[in-house]
This record gives C-alpha cells, sequence and structure tokens, in this order.
C-alpha cells in the first residue's frame, strides 16, 4: 500500500485511504497520467476504476451492482424490492407507538419512521421526546420485527441513539452538516440521506460521499421535494431525481411523497408514481389520527389509507418487475 | 337575462357573459349577499353556484363532470382513459413524417404532436417549417386517420392554421399572452396550454379561464417542468401539480414527460409515473432518428422506445383504473 | 454583399443581412475557420469581429461605445447619465394625466410611464384604456414636453400606438413573444425590453438580439426583478443583473425597483441602489394618491415621495461619476 | 416572576424565560386575552408588549432602539455607520495573515474575516488550517488591533475558538442547524447569522431567536446571496433582504457582496449598492494575490481594490446619513 501511495504521489495526485465494513479503498486524485497496468500488478491492489465524476465512492461509474442495505431478520433494502417504511412524524408516547406499530404489522411494513428530534423553525415549537422516546419506541418495536429509522440532529446523539436504532437519518437541514456526515463515517450502521432544502442532486451524493469516505458505505439517498417557487405544495417533489439518482449512484433511492408534496390526498399517487421512477423504497408519514397529531398532521395519512397505499405500492412494484 | 344582469349589477356584481359552444354562463364577480333562490326563479337561469376560487369557470368547485374533448372519429380525450399524443419536436418533411404516421399506427397512437413554427431563443436557429409544412402533414395525417396537434404562437396564425389542425397548443412562453388567448377563446378548436416556463398552477388555471370566458371551454392542461434550481435536468417535472390540477379543476391534465426531465433514456420512467398520478393523457417526443432531429433530438425517443412505452402506459392505466 | 455571402456559404457559414437606422451588418454563424483579411479586403466591408457570444449584435465584444437613444428634445438616455421615468401602472383619465406630468415637470423628470394595455391573470380584472387613453395621454404630454413609454402586447397594437409614442415597452411576460419582437424590430421607435418574469440575462440579450437582427437597434434592457421561492416581496430584484448586463452588452439597463421588490417604502432604497449597481436609468411608478391608483398601488410612491427619490437619485448619480 | 408565570399558564399561555447579557424576558405564547395593567402590575415586570409576529425577541415591534454590538476598543457595530469586515475565504499561513493584517490596518479596516474550519461539498477539497491556524490569527491580530471574525461549524468547536474570536460566524450550510444556535445562545460572544443558500427572510429571524432565547442577543444577521434558476452569477444577491429585514428587526443587518456575485470585478458595485439599501455593515473577500488563493479566489478583491472599495463604501454612507 505504502508503494501505491509513494507512486501516485509521485506523479502528483493527492490520495485518501478509505476502510468501510466492506472493504478497503484508496481514493485518488489528481489529474496527470498514468499506466494503469503498473499500478494493477501491485500487491494488494485488486481493481482500478477511473471515475470522472467529482464523487467517487458512491459514483455508479466503478460499482455496477447495486448496494443493498441488511437490516437483520430478512429486513433488506435493495433494488428489485420495494422497502416501505412509515409512521408518525413525531414520536409522541408509548400508545402511539404501538398502534402504530400494529399497524405497520397488519400492512406488512418491517420498518418504522418517527422523529425524537425534530427540527423546528421556532425555538418554541414542541422538539421531540427526545432520548427516553426512542428507548419506548425500541423496546416496543424489537417485541414485533420492527425496524427503526429516525434522525439524527448532532454529533452529541449518535453514541445516544446508536444502540437503538436501525437506520440513521440526516435531515434536508443537515444534509450539508459536513461534521456531522464525519462522524456518522465512523459508525457500522445505515445511514439515510435526505437531499437539502434545495440542495442539488449532486450535492446530495457529494454528501454521500462524505460518509462513504469517512469508512461506511451502508447508505441511502432520499428524495424528499425541493424548495421553489410554486406554493400550491409544501415543496415540489423532484421526481426526476429518482431516474437521475440511479443512474449517477449504485446507492438505493428512497422517495419521501410525504414532505414531496404535503397535502395527505396527494400523497398516494406521488408514492406510486415514485415506484414506476424507479425508487427502491418508499417513506411516508401515517398515524391514527392525523389531525391529532403534533407535527405535519396535514401530510399525514390514516391507518385505512395507510393500508391501501402499501398493497397498491406492492402491486405497482410487481408490474415494474414485469414491465422491464 | 338583461333583468339579472340589472338585478346583479343593482347589488354590485361585474357581471361578464360568456357563450360557448356548449352553453352560455354569467359569470358574476363581487363581495356582496344575495338571495340564491331569488336569481334562481329568474327567467332562463338553470343553475347557480358560488365559487370562491378567483378563476371560476374552469374551477372544478361548479362543475363536477370532467371535461371531455371529442376530435371526432372515436378519439375522445377524457378522464378513464388514456389520450396518447406522440411526435418530432419539428416537422421536418414528407419522409419524416410519413414515417412518424405509420410509427403512431404500428402504435396505436391517434395524435400526432410536431412544431411549424418553433419559438427559439436565438432568432438565428431552425424556425419551423410554416403553414407549407402543417398542410402536407394535415394531408398524410387525414389519409391515416391521424390528429393533430401543434403550436399557435400568435394571433395571426389562428385562422391560418385553422383547417389543418385538431388542437391548438399554447406554448410555455406564451402561456401569458393574452390576446392569442383571447383570439383562442372565439375558436371552435379545442386549445391545449402548456404551464409556464416558471408559472404557477393557479397561473396556468387563469389562462384557461381567459379561452373559456372567451367562449371556448374545449380546453386542455399541460404539465411540462418548471424552471429551478436544479440543472441535472431540463426541466423540474412538477408531478404535483397533476393531482393538484385534476383536484383544482374539471379540465384533462396532460403531462409533457419530453420537456418535464429532458434526458431521452429517463423519459419513459417520468412518462408511466405521471400516469399513476393521475394524468389524463401523455404527449412525448419521438423521431425516427434522434441523433438527427432538428431540434430537441436529446429528449426524442426512437420508435423502437415509443412503442414499448405506449404498450406499458396503457397497462399502467389499466392498473390504475383498477387499483381506484 | 453578393460576393461576401457566397464566400461566406461556401465556407459553411449561414449569414442574415441586417440593416437598421444606423448601419448594415452581415451575420455569418459557422464554426469553419477563414482568412480575416481576405473578408476585409471586399468590397463594403468596413469592419469585422469575432464574437463568441451567441448573441452578436446586442454584444459588448463587438461594439464598445454604449449605445445612445435619443428621443428628440434633448431627451437622450446614455450611459453616464441617468435617464428617469415615472408615472401610474395604468393611465386612469385626463386629470389623473395631467397631475401626474405636472408632477413631472417639478420633478425635472423628461420620460412618463403609464400601461393602456394591461397585462393581467384574471380576465375579470381592468385592462387598460386602450388607444383612446394613449391619444389622450400623447395630447398632454406634447404640450409640456413629456415623452412617453407604454407597453405594447401584441403586434396589431405597434401601428396604432406609433403615432402616439416615444418608447415601446415589451413586459415581462412578453419577453420572450417572438412574433412580438421580430414586428418591433421593422419599426424605426426605441424599444425598452424587460426580463422575463424567470427570465434569465441570456435570454433577456437574445430577445434584444430578435429586435436588433430585424432591423432596430434603438433597445434598452430593464431588470425588473425576478421570481424565486421568497415571498417578503413581490420579486427578488436580481442587482447583480445589473453590471453583467453591463458588462456583456452595449445597451442601456434601466432598473425597475417598484416591481423589484414591490413595497412603497422600500422602492427608494433599491432604486438609489441600483444607480451604485450601474443603472443608466430608473423606472419607477408614481401617482398622487397611491391607495386609489386602479393598480399596483402598494407599491407606487406619491408625488412627494417621488420628488425626494429624483433629487436623491441625481445626487447618487453625480457621486457615482466622481467615484470612478 | 413565579406569580407571573402562574397567572399566565393559567390563562393558557405557555411561557419561556430568558436571561441574556442585557436583560431579562419572560416570553409568552398563547391566543387567550389578558389584562395588560394586571401584569403590568405584578412585582418586577418593566415592560409588556405585544408581538405578533411569530418571532419575538428579534422583532422590532417591541425594540425600537436597533441593537449595538460593541467588540471593545472602539469597535462598534450599530446603525449609522458602516461597520467592514474584509479579508481571505481562508486563513493559509502567517505571511498570508501579516500582509492582510497590515492591508486592513492601510484600509482603515478594523476587523478581519476568515475561515479556519471550511464547509466544503467534496470531501477531498481543503477543509481549512483549524484551531492552530486560528490561533496563529489571532496572536497576530491582537498586536494590530484588528478584530476577528470566522465560522463555526459544530458545537465542539465553541469552546476551541472562544478565546480567540470577537463575532463567531454561522455559515449558510448551518443556517438551521438548531443545535449549533442553541449552543451559540450560551456564549458571550456576538455570532453573525447568515442567511441559508435559499432561506427565506423569516427563516433567518427564526434562527437568530433561537441563539436570542438561549440567552445571547448579541446578533447580526448577513444576506450573502440564494439560490435561483440565474447561472450568470454564483447567487442571486437579494438586495431587497436589506430594507425588509431592518425594517423586521432590531439587529444589524451585514451585506456580504462577495458570495453574493461571485464575480470580482462586479462585487464593488453590489457593495456600495448595498450601503444605499440600509446594510450596517461589509463583509468581502481581499487577498494578496487573488488567484493564489485557496478558495473562493474568482470573487476576491486584490488589495488595491480593497483599498478603493473601503474608501468608496465610507464616501457612500456619508452621503446616505446626509440623505435622510
Amino acid at each position: 500500500m505504502e508503494d501505491l501511495i509513494n507512486y501516485l504521489n509521485e506523479i502528483k495526485f493527492t490520495t485518501k485511504e478509505v476502510k468501510t465494513q466492506k472493504g478497503a479503498y484508496l481514493i485518488a486524485i489528481g489529474k496527470g497520467e498514468f499506466d494503469i497496468r503498473a499500478i494493477g500488478f501491485m500487491d494488494g491492489v485488486s481493481d482500478i476504476h477511473v471515475v470522472s465524476d467529482d464523487y467517487k465512492l458512491v459514483s455508479g461509474k466503478w460499482k455496477v451492482d447495486p448496494t443493498e442495505i441488511d437490516l437483520g431478520d430478512e429486513v433488506i433494502i435493495k433494488q428489485g424490492d420495494l422497502a416501505l417504511m412509515a409512521g408518525p412524524c413525531s414520536i409522541e408516547g408509548e400508545e402511539q407507538i404501538i398502534n402504530t406499530v400494529q399497524h405497520l404489522k397488519d400492512a406488512g411494513i418491517r420498518i418504522m419512521r418517527g422523529g425524537v428530534y425534530k427540527p423546528r423553525s421556532s425555538p418554541y415549537s414542541f422538539r421531540g421526546m427526545g432520548i427516553e422516546g426512542l428507548r419506548l419506541w425500541h423496546d416496543i418495536a424489537r417485541q414485533n420485527g420492527i425496524k427503526i429509522i429516525s434522525e439524527v440532529m448532532q454529533v452529541s446523539q449518535i453514541d445516544e441513539m446508536y444502540d437503538y436504532i436501525d437506520i440513521f437519518q440526516v435531515g434536508a437541514r443537515n444534509t450539508q452538516n459536513y461534521n456531522l456526515l464525519d462522524e456518522l463515517g465512523k459508525v457500522d450502521k445505515p445511514v439515510m440521506i435526505k437531499r437539502g432544502i434545495s440542495g442539488t442532486i449532486d450535492e446530495l451524493l457529494y454528501s454521500a460521499e462524505y460518509v462513504f469516505s469517512g469508512g461506511n458505505e451502508k447508505l441511502l439517498l432520499c428524495e424528499r421535494g425541493i424548495r421553489t417557487y410554486e406554493k400550491a405544495s409544501r415543496n415540489t417533489f423532484d421526481i426526476n431525481a429518482i431516474p437521475i439518482l440511479k443512474e449517477k449512484s449504485h446507492l438505493p433511492v428512497i422517495a419521501d411523497p410525504s414532505h414531496g408534496i404535503g397535502i395527505r390526498d396527494h400523497v398516494p399517487p406521488i408514492a406510486l408514481a415514485s415506484v414506476l421512477a424507479g425508487a427502491d423504497g418508499i417513506i411516508y408519514e401515517a398515524h391514527q389520527y392525523p389531525r391529532k397529531a403534533f407535527s405535519d398532521g396535514q401530510q399525514t395519512l390514516n391507518f385505512n389509507q395507510s393500508l391501501d397505499l402499501a398493497n397498491n405500492l406492492r402491486q405497482v412494484m410487481k408490474m415494474r418487475l414485469e414491465m422491464l
């Protein structure tokens, strides 16, 4: 390895070693020419790829096989399958958790979403149940075979949440919180990164590159709508981003229609559409009594709507696989 | 009628009479209170609706039945059916027309799109074959049972094009060309209005209101993507607009994925997604040799891709109808 | 000329002859190489410029001297001077015109703005006094040495308005109405083109190229704010566009702070700022009783505010000239 | 105090106590009616304000006197004065610091900007000299009477940087990093918050409310351009935000024309314009050799340009004060 790095440095390439759960990578960045065979014959080199994209490790140019995220207990997120994640905006208490978990089991959904740390524009709004809420949730979910995805807002919460969580979610306001991304690179748990409130597709890939180059390649990307001049919907769901991300990267792409349109009755059509656009999973908000939800009630499905949606999503996915 | 207008003016409502192909309407705009029964008993009044939207005639608040557009020869655009429109960006010549018409027949598509007047940013670009191209196209299309949709750019072209066209298309740069809309209100042919390059959903409905209040209620709305900061795609296809327009208005909604994403390989997933979002029709660009097309080649499907897409679109539509 | 065109066509350049009020130009567009001296020696060639921009005639790359617009009676719009244009959004009647003209004379402003054809989102809004309003306005303005700028919305209005107007204004909804631009290219009167509602700087220059290449080089460009997600102001005034347009083009640049921010009390600071950003003129809305104005009252200055602003604008312009 | 809180809770108001460097505040949020005199007579109440804005403490509705930020050594940022802050994008080393400090002294500028922690889209870019760079900078600056503003990217850096800094800067990617804002609320040093990359004006005020309600009222707001579809400039500098922020809040408003337009030669006109729009200060990038700067060179002034700009800015400020 040292020889290789020396050689690369000599020909004016900067190098960065990356060790992840799955392998060891050496990123070399530069403009010079080099003899690809000479490098290929060096000790310890198993494969070489030239990646013209500015992001490297998350690029689809070197890794042709789509990334799979194995959460255990046969819950696997992967291309060709449709991962469903549903649950409330905020975790509110035991009864709500129990009801939601039961609903997910009825609907055959294995991953529950919910916030215990809530980013709120106003400092006077409800900011989540915190770690106590997460522990409670974890107990109930584990007993029922349900996996947990929840937002981490700062570095100090990573350790706190680690034992109680299956996927760390990076929210749209933190997509470019590089310190948080750096730290999540050191963790051996999957991370789903939401696109920034007005982030570009490339910026989302760069943010994933931060985590990957920090050592964690268990990554998911999430399209959740962008900010535009149009105010008839909460955000403008950028459905174009789904096929574009799938082409540019090997990472799974999850669609969030709840934030993408922000209007309860229109969440299902956008969810279904996302499947045909190529999404590998759908994350949406569901609550027993949406009108009583602590937050985001106007875009949250009730359990009947959620049950219908889950069934329709699977049917559409089946058709998509047959159509190819 | 005069009595009614006098009464309404007395209570400070402004009125506008609208006579269309299908009926006579009296729009009364004001803030005062009135006795709805008193008006209902007046001569010639068959129905009264209170419409809180700023647009009135195109609103779904008074007209519950979705509008159907009958082009003759059993080509009808209506909710519950999927209207397909395909063809080149620009009409280029006889051979191209013949090939395209043959392809449409193979694919079971009854409406052909194509531009003979092209709005181009640069005055030095190809600006279309003009009326000669349209006549040629019309001859070939008519012999083959194919209907024609084409863009009209200015008032003086309306008469010129009238005999050779089945649907007038108002392009994204002309969505707020009110004089053009006024004149199209006087015509007894369907008009499809594209959303402005950065037009809001409401502005699109207002533009339709112009045509309807001018006397023409044969209207279609078209979502074709909006301008945002994201440059990975040509436009940001606003799939949210489809269910929102369907809710707000009784007019058919057509999706244009070609302009919506602008990348050939990604047109089919966006087209399919649009069907599940609720579109009543899809318009897309197809050409025998996309790379040789005079314009928009990079977003144009070849005939094989088009054939596959048409079949898949119908299959998805079938599923959508079954899912409801 | 014919020889030249033949030669250029031979080397695969397309050519377009342009005759304007001030000169004759031959635009040649192509990618081949050519011997610049060979062309220079041909009969009738006085100067050759290579312009890499996609727009040619409006580019600052060939014409170093800034364009001056002479309206007669010593009213000249030119770099180094500050052209002021003020008046109501809509022309409303004789009294309003007389009051405004008197105000302009008091303030030393020589150009009056006002709409007689109004583009309105809703077909039920006030759409202007039309040509009768313009004639009335023209009579009063002429007697008082005031020049007139007013919006032309369609081709048929050009002739109608021609005798009563000093500058044709193309509104933000018509920036890409190419037929209108083509026709304005045939007119011997100045044309001010407003940037599109979400038009790019380059698109504004292309629109000017349409008019210039049609034969009319009496052109002004106007920055009036663009549409963004920010709703605290009517538009986002893109002050960056002023130095960028001044660098890219030789045409005068006018700033419209009234539409740019849309809030009366904040119009003066944005107007003053525009002068330091490099504007050659300011157009703003003023009315004796802004609250009674038929349209745009919330962004219209009263005459006292307008008087102060005009004085301050001149003072700032004086400082700008001294600072260079 | 307890009585007051009990009373407010009884009438269904939620309360939050805020103790800052300058005073103690009780925020009560609710919709009920109350007897303002009854509260006014309670012990310890010196003043009561009803603030309809969603942000309270940063609103101009209760605090009429503009906030002043005293950095010591007679460096005070306040309305009616023009605070200048200049320096490189990144701190690069001793020589660069010495040169820049000397330049600032020549130009009469008392506050130096510079990054030691750099947020970069790509993990492979230069990420700053870190705390060592800050210490070095601090030594040289202190010896020369120069104050320091620098970006803090995460909670753990606050303590680290505290002794070496005069103003903490929150960058555009961290405007809604609420944990960081919470922690900065506990600090007794001024904080300048930059507007988010596509943040609204209201969101900027909410972010300031976080810091203030955390206990720190030494706050500055910074307009630095927003992300739009226009790509001729790096960002769209939203000059409208300056008068709007000055109207809505009592906090000083600083303009950052370097990021606002991103093109060296156009930074001075935008800076000068910002003063007339009402800015209380200007922050811009300056470097001895902009082309050699580690980052942002294309928008960085050289020292000659900076010297001219500083002089012109003061001259324009003088004129603004005289014009009022």
